[in-house]
């Protein structure tokens, strides 16, 4: 009957299915500008094509968040529209950069699911794909969601539980093909710490905080084509406030995450993430980081970091849980990745 | 003696003149962005090169909408800086899309006068014509405004008041060279619903609301150099608010149109338009559209479609005019176009 | 121990060192349209290819001010993190046009040190430059900032304040290679005012007023790569307002001075400025100048013109000082800029 789209419910969802998301996207450098724009980016290897140039690059590629960002708002009108909660993510890996010029595309293949026991929602899980306009592989991850049911009634699936690890080992992630860093220029970075320099337990207090507005958000959100209704429209939650699309708060956090990891240049996995708190507008967004592990990798030069990025919009740096063990009230988000990093 | 602009009055326009509008500008990616940046904007041959070439172009051009507020913002210093009111549009014709790179002048030709009663006020109708770096006519609309009376003593011209037809028929509606819907890929454009799917008067709710932020109606007036004080100056208008450029309603509304109008790609004609009251920030915009003709087209697989495409602030989808045929407080945009679909 | 930067304190700066500044970065046609988004600029050479060749240029520039805020911004994390105030600007002047594509990197020598009497603070003059790929100057400029120091007991170093002429001399300024202004097009420009239509001491009411938006400074702040706290953190000041960066203020007002400087088109020397009280969002900026000097130049028909530019939040166009000789409280800045324009 009706021409709009309502959204898929759990029970739309089949196991293997694959959802072609619409609505390809052409990138190029008003998305780049825009970012700078929108988030304090200054790592280097994104901000000039020069600095790209001296480790190996052909030219500056657009941010790696871009590409994700990207690549997630073609999902929404398929997998989170009905969605109550985004539970997590795992085994995100960045797979070819994302030049300015490249149009993207997404599709997303069903790999778990799972009704709830009080019958009204279930699980999710999708493995996404974003593709450039030459069919390479960008981008996947895979995500999970509580998604509503639209008929009660229907039969619950059998259930599908994805076995995903805790984290991407070094060999899963992919180097940018060509990607050196033996001929780094630490001062042009902005930082002289390498790889070397950072221990495995350490924690970074990134210091800078961004009070966030409501025009600032929506801008972003719609950049990347996400349509979710609680970003935009006041009478979506009953609150009358509008929620800030979790990927705003990833990028932010990563730009201000500079201040102390200007050299962890390209972020090549995402190993898990919590949204653990919303963000409005009014929040003042800070970050630290905690160095999880370490690997060499065999491009020359070129180290492997997993840091775990940690939001807040107030309290203490280094303070993530209480004692219960649920995160506490401030945090925003809890992001596990992986950097590429001069050794 | 002041060197400044002070604008035309009234007395200022004769019949047949010929205004070169000042400031030409060249458009190109960075605009691209920010369109999309601005409003909710998913229509698939705007977004990506692909999707535009597997349609017959050679690449994907600005959306229709930039094309309009550029030659619409040029007009502003010359014809509507004193305005007391946009009247009304007519005539709308885009003859040529705009690529990236384009260089966009516009010029009117004063096409009508009729003074008022009150003697205070008249009304000046003028042919807008834009054209591109090769005086190809990207765009030409009629839009008629009531302007002051800088000289009340000034005599009142002969009243000549255009002929204007209430909807272009569809032989005056020009299809892009080269433009095909026959190897459509409706996947990729978001929805299933063709041409043919359409009923004469079937109305569709377009679900989504977008809530208004005042940074984000300057940035978007100020990128179609429109100069008018009431945007920007919270000074220029007795309750201190900023009225929101009434294209920037338009943007919005079609933007929003995606949702059940996923296919209507491109804008053609415009009828006819009234802004029927002011949107101010913090306002909600939604919109709805009502199928007002059909008519095929000599292009491979293209159909145009006759829409009403109405935005409201609040109050129920379908509810125009109140018992007395005045618009309904809530009702912001009233706009009738011509759109092409794949048939 | 930390890894973050905490900025320099003022005993760590020597007389003749050079700060290379980091982070290059690459600038294009998503900064220019930005700048057009956030400031009413509509000077014809910036905003399109055709008026900048019928000048003699191979095609439009970034805007003047683009170059200076990123050099600006550059400069930021090694000289003002720490600055209680910018003192001062002299001795400025664009060397080269900057072109879509061209990468900047910043570099600045401190040409000046005086403790000052209280011993917890001290002035630090700096001649920054400004470079693009092809190692060209761009842009050079002194400024002046109030630094404090990070250790009370750190010896004083020698008094060396430089010698700054109040202003640039003609000879001084470097008019862009290939401009000519004997086929200016004064009506796509504009305004039909040329140079020899000012006359020194004469004074210009710009009319315009644009009321600012947290979300608006922001975005301008973070594109020009400046991390200064006080701009995003609203805890950085005990009043929890956002201090608006100095330079959004100079292109807002630039930009506003289009109305009756239309034709001023390309700034070439900035001989002085102060940021003279706070701009917070909220206030309505307006712009006026002064002619304070004029001069010809030996490129075909191209004219020197050297304004006071003065930015206000509220009060009367031309008041500058109260009677003690101090700038009245609405004063947002007072400049003094050499530009080039049609004889």
């Amino acid at each position: 009957m009706s021409k709009t789209n309502r959204g898929r419910f759990f029970e739309d969802y089949q196991l293997g299915e694959v959802l072609h998301h619409a609505v390809p996207r052409t990138v190029g450098e008003g998305e780049r500008a825009l970012y700078h724009a929108l988030y304090p980016a200054r790592h280097a290897l994104y901000s000039a094509d020069s600095f790209a140039q001296s480790c190996g690059l052909k030219s500056s590629p657009l941010d790696d968040m871009i590409a994700f960002h990207i690549v997630f708002g073609k999902t929404v009108p398929d997998v989170s529209l009905n969605a109550v909660a985004n539970l997590g993510y795992a085994q995100g890996r960045w797979l070819t950069p994302v030049w300015p010029g490249d149009t993207l595309r997404a599709e997303s293949e069903v790999i778990g699911l799972k009704q709830n026991s009080n019958g009204k929602t279930g699980v999710v899980w999708v493995r996404t794909t974003g593709l450039n306009q030459h069919n390479e592989k960008v981008l996947e991850y895979v995500r999970w969601v509580m998604v509503r049911k639209g008929d009660l009634d229907a039969a619950a699936p059998q259930t599908t539980v994805p076995d995903l690890p805790d984290a991407l080992t070094v060999n899963q992630l992919k180097v940018p093909e060509g990607l050196i860093f033996s001929d780094y220029d630490f001062a042009q970075a902005g930082e002289p710490h390498r790889w070397g320099d950072y221990e495995l337990g350490e924690k970074i207090d990134h210091v800078d905080g961004v009070t966030v507005e409501e025009a600032e958000h929506m801008i972003a959100t719609r950049l990347w084509q996400n349509t979710a209704k609680v970003h935009f429209d006041t009478s979506a939650r009953p609150d009358g406030s509008r929620l800030i699309y979790g990927g705003h708060v990833i990028s932010m956090a990563r730009a201000l995450s500079f201040n102390g990891l200007a050299n962890a240049q390209m972020i090549v996995g995402l190993n898990g993430g919590a949204h653990a708190n919303p963000c409005l507008s009014g929040d003042t967004i800070r970050a630290w980081t905690e160095v999880l592990d370490k690997a060499e990798t065999a491009a020359p030069g070129v180290g492997a970091i997993r840091l775990r990025l940690v939001a807040t919009k107030g309290g203490a740096p280094f303070e993530l849980r209480d004692e219960e063990g649920k995160y506490r009230p401030e945090v925003l988000l809890d992001l596990d990745y992986w950097a590429l990093m001069p050794r």
